[in-house]
Parts: structure tokens; C-alpha cells; sequence
């Protein structure tokens, strides 16, 4: 089964509607820039490179309006694919083939991704994930994910992450699995250090909402501990990200604007309260893992090993 | 308010069906040693000098027989606290009265542990913590949480992980907190490296389940990440546990049974399930973090500093 989380229909976008995964399958249609910007926030779509690609199919809807394009920038902070995708909408003399150009390019990328990641990946490999960066997170395909099932053939397993407090391991990165039958095992997220230090992963492959321009990577609120954790255990991490999750304009990572959501995401799932009425909440959606922790970047281009200023610099320089 | 986790009652042991918490106040009353037995697998009473308590009145309620013994050791596998309530009562010669005095000692070593710690604790200290290590996980005021309990003065502040699976942060820490007005921030336990990268925590406070004679500690699944980010951000790690968590007859963290628990804890919560059917997954209970993370074990009796054999023998030899 192909997972399709974006679907454009010429004066709509259909989005399956992530919130509702694993218990049902349902797409919401979107016709107007405001309906695709409530989606991104409310994580209809989520994922850095498919926010792009809703962001992109929201300005056709919107008609290339200065109002469509400020409600969808409004949408959700950090990722900058979305910023980068209005950046070319902006430009396009076509809004709509510039959409369909993004979608498609998203699609190439995520398999020239996995391509050169799935090198990287031994035989038997124990892969273990987070987040989900499959192809619910993009055009299709998938970043990280995309890795892993660029390398099934390699007989590869997955250790899915539940990422608290959204539950994007639990819900879409196991439901992907089930789906393509790549074998994977569903810990907490505070399980990854005890399977560490057991020898039961080899290495950890993760996307990223951008990456600054020293190469210090933004991802989902828990990516750092398992950067740091896998230093302490000599393991790979893994970074896999287009080039359009690249932000050239941020220095460093402590730049990088991070996202608070709601309580209520801590605090419980959907109606079930678990934590007592009256405590405090942080919910800060994403973190930095500082590009020293970083193995390699696996971006469409090239492997980029140790990054840094310098080979960063050196990747964009080199054109698309 | 004071929590009362274990009442004794001359005939039956109740206890506070900590599963219901925070929504419910409700005790639980046990007339057999295979109740109080049952009530610890099922998590009704649980951190590890509470279930020690629990089991020594275990069984009195077993009159001492071989079978109360061998069904209460058979319970959950990890607390070393639950075999050495067993091996005192064993020896003791009035059955009641050796568990009200294992009772009274952990209430005591508790005050204790809670006056050395306190002298650790910085004036404002931002004090993370896991899973529930207050009055609800031992005879009253309890270990790490007992240690904030006691610098309350020193106008400290507390962020609890949520502590998946079984969220003890989130439901009794931030209870405990809420009751007597610790100010308490709630987040899930991969946001701990976030705000500690950010400068948001001052150190890091948690209980053991076990101690081995080298100093490693055995905790709740998620402990070792966090000690891991605390040495990566030089804050202070600090255990507190009595000394009935000490296991002088293992030689290293390795050689600690690790419990695994169903699988329906990590998939869901109650009766809600979020992953998706046919999916693999792993519940390790506990993990074990190495000696050489600890900054310093705070005991009724002293602050061992940089622990390790030598000096964990030498707090053992000195008799309690």
C-alpha cells in the first residue's frame, strides 16, 4: 500500500488527516489558504518537507494572495521548509506548476535520500528512529524512514521512538512499518539509552526541521537526548534531510525559533487527563542537537560527514 | 495533606490504589499475603521501599508461612528493597512487630535522607526529578522528592518528567507537588536535554530500585539518559535512597534482574490504544546507570560522594 498524505485535485488539497492515524484513514479537503494553514497547525499534515508542500498548494489556493501567503507563514514556526516553499512560490510565474514542482521535487529528493543513505546502512542493521519521517512526513517516500526502507532489502529492522507528547513513533512511524512489513519494535522514548548500552541498536537515523547554517540540526523535542546518548555509546546518527530543510541565513542552531504547543498535549492524550488539574507545562515542540554530535547529514546531493560551516557552505555552493 | 500510601489496620493491610491517582482517592484493602502480593505486580502500591513495607506486612498477613514468602518474592523482580523486607522477616521473632518497625525505620531514613539532601540543594534550585519517588513510593515523605519535601524553604522548584510508560511523574509527582504547593513544571521525559541545554535546571535529583556494590544504580526505565545529559551539562546527579535499596551481594549494575512489563503499557493508556495492531514492543522497567554518573548517593546515614566499591563498603562496614 502507498501512503498518500497529499493529494491535490486542481481546486482542492486533500490531506490525510494524521491526527485520526492509526485508527482511521480520512482525508479533510482543503480549499482556501486559511483551511491549509489550520491544518498545518492543527497537524493535520505535519512533517517539515509535506508542510512545505501544503504551503505551497495553499498560495495556489489562495491565488498567490499577500493575505495567503502571511496566514500560511503564521502556521508553525520552526520547520523552514514552509518558509522556503512560500520563498519560491513568491518567485513562480505559475503557481500552480511551481506547487506541483515542489511536490515533485520533494518526492526525487526523499529517494535520492534514501539511495545514498541506504549505503550507509549494514546488513541486519537494528535502526532506531523517532518522530515519524516517513512518507506521511513528505511528498512520499520519507526521509529517515525513507532511509530504512530504501535499505529493507538489507534485512533491516526498526526501534520506533513513541516521540512524546504527540506520538508520532506510536502512531504513523509504527503504523508505516505495519503497513510495508518492516519489522520494528515500539519503546518510550526514555528506553533508547537502556537498548544503547545493551548492544541492541546500531546506529540512529533521524530528519530534521532545519538545519542551521554550521550545521547544528532542529528536530523534534527529544532528537538531542538520542544524539548524545549514541555519542556516549559510539553509534552513528544519522541526520536525513533535503536540501530545503537547509536554513543558510541562521548562524547556529540557538537561533532556530522554537514552537511551545498546548498543554493539553503533556497533559494527557485526545479527552484522557492523566496529570492533576493545577500543575505547570513546557511543551517545547522541537530541540537542537549541535552539529558536533552529528555522523553525517544525507541530504538528495551528497553524504555530508562531520558537517560544519565549511562543508555546508561548500554543498550549497555547488548548486542544486 | 499527608499522603498515606500504607495503613496498617491489625488485620488487613490498606493500601492506596495508586493506578487511580490523580482522579481517585480509593484504598485498597489486602486480607492475604497473595492480595498484598497481587497488589504489588498490579502496581496498586508501588516505588521500592513501599513495596518492601508492603511486603513485610505481607506477611504478617500470611502468618509467616512459606508460601506468603515465596508469593510475595515472586512479585516484581527489581526493588531489592521487596527481598530484603523478607530476609528481616524472616529472622524476627514478632511478626508485627518487625513490619511496623521496617515501617517507622523508612519513614525515618526518609527525614534523614531528606536533611542530608537538603544540604546539597542550592537556594531557587531548579530541581528535575523522575518518576515518583515521594511519600507515595515509601512510608511517608519519600527519598528524592522527600529531599525537595525537606528545601522547600530554600524556595526550590521542581520539574517532573512525566516518566512513560506508567507516567508516575505526571500522575503522582505532579500530585504529590500540587498538594502541598511545590511549584512543579510538568514535561515529558525527553524535553529533560531541551531545558537543561537551555540553562533551566539546576540539577537532577532521582530514587534507586537497587544499588549494586560498585555504586551503579538501578532506577526507572529512562534514569540513565538522564544522567548521561546531566554529566554532558555538569550538573549535579544525585541518588537518594535508604540503605535498605543497597544490594552488597551484586557486584555491578550488570547483574541486576531487569524487569520487562506488558506490552499495553507502552501502546496505550487504560483503556486507549494508540499504536497500531500487529506491532512489536519492548517494556523494560528499568535501566541502570553506572556509577561514575553519580555525583554523590545521599543515604539516612551519609552523603557518599564519587560512590564506588570502596567507598559503598565503607558506608555498609560501619554498621546503620
Amino acid at each position: 500500500m502507498t501512503v498518500e498524505p497529499i493529494r491535490w485535485k486542481g481546486d482542492a488539497l486533500e490531506l490525510l488527516d494524521q491526527r485520526e492515524l492509526p485508527e482511521r484513514t480520512v482525508y479533510l479537503s482543503c480549499r482556501t489558504a486559511q483551511e491549509v494553514a489550520d491544518a498545518i497547525r492543527s497537524m493535520v499534515v505535519r512533517g517539515a518537507p509535506a508542510i512545505g508542500c501544503a504551503a505551497a498548494f495553499g498560495v495556489v489556493l489562495g491565488k498567490g494572495s499577500r493575505e495567503s501567503y502571511d496566514v500560511l507563514a503564521r502556521s508553525r514556526p520552526t520547520a523552514i521548509n514552509l518558509f522556503w516553499a512560500l520563498e519560491r512560490m513568491k518567485k513562480a510565474a505559475n503557481l500552480e506548476a511551481e506547487a506541483k514542482a515542489i511536490f515533485e521535487e520533494d518526492l526525487a529528493a526523499n529517494r535520492a535520500i534514501g539511495r545514498l543513505g541506504a549505503e550507509l546502512i549494514p546488513q541486519g542493521a537494528r535502526i532506531l528512529t523517532y518522530c515519524n519521517t516517513g512518507a506521511l512526513a513528505t511528498a512520499g517516500h520519507g526521509t529517515a524512514l525513507g532511509v530504512v526502507r530504501s535499505a529493507k532489502a538489507k534485512n533491516v529492522s526498526v526501534i520506533a521512538c513513541e516521540t512524546r507528547p504527540y506520538l508520532q513513533g506510536a502512531r504513523l512511524t509504527a503504523w508505516e512499518c505495519v503497513q510495508e512489513g518492516i519489522p520494528c519494535t515500539l519503546v518510550t522514548d526514555n528506553m533508547a539509552g537502556y537498548l544503547m548500552s545493551r548492544g541492541e541498536a546500531d546506529l540512529v537515523i533521524v530528519g530534521a526541521d532545519r538545519i542551521a547554517a554550521n550545521g547544528d540540526v532542529a528536530n523534534k523535542i527529544g532528537t538531542y537526548p538520542l544524539a548524545v546518548l549514541a555519542r556516549r555509546h559510539a553509534l552513528p546518527f544519522y541526520v536525513a534531510a533535503p536540501l530545503s530543510t537547509f536554513d543558510a541565513k541562521i548562524a547556529d542552531g540557538s537561533k532556530i525559533p522554537i514552537e511551545e504547543r498546548p498543554p493539553e498535549e503533556v497533559t494527557g492524550y485526545r479527552g484522557t487527563r492523566w496529570a492533576p488539574q493545577g500543575i505547570s507545562v513546557r511543551n517545547p515542540a522541537f530541540d537542537v542537537t549541535p552539529a558536533e554530535l552529528v555522523t553525517a547529514i544525507i541530504c538528495e546531493k551528497a553524504v555530508v560527514r562531520d558537517p560544519d560551516r565549511a562543508r555546508l557552505q561548500a554543498l550549497m555552493s555547488t548548486g542544486v
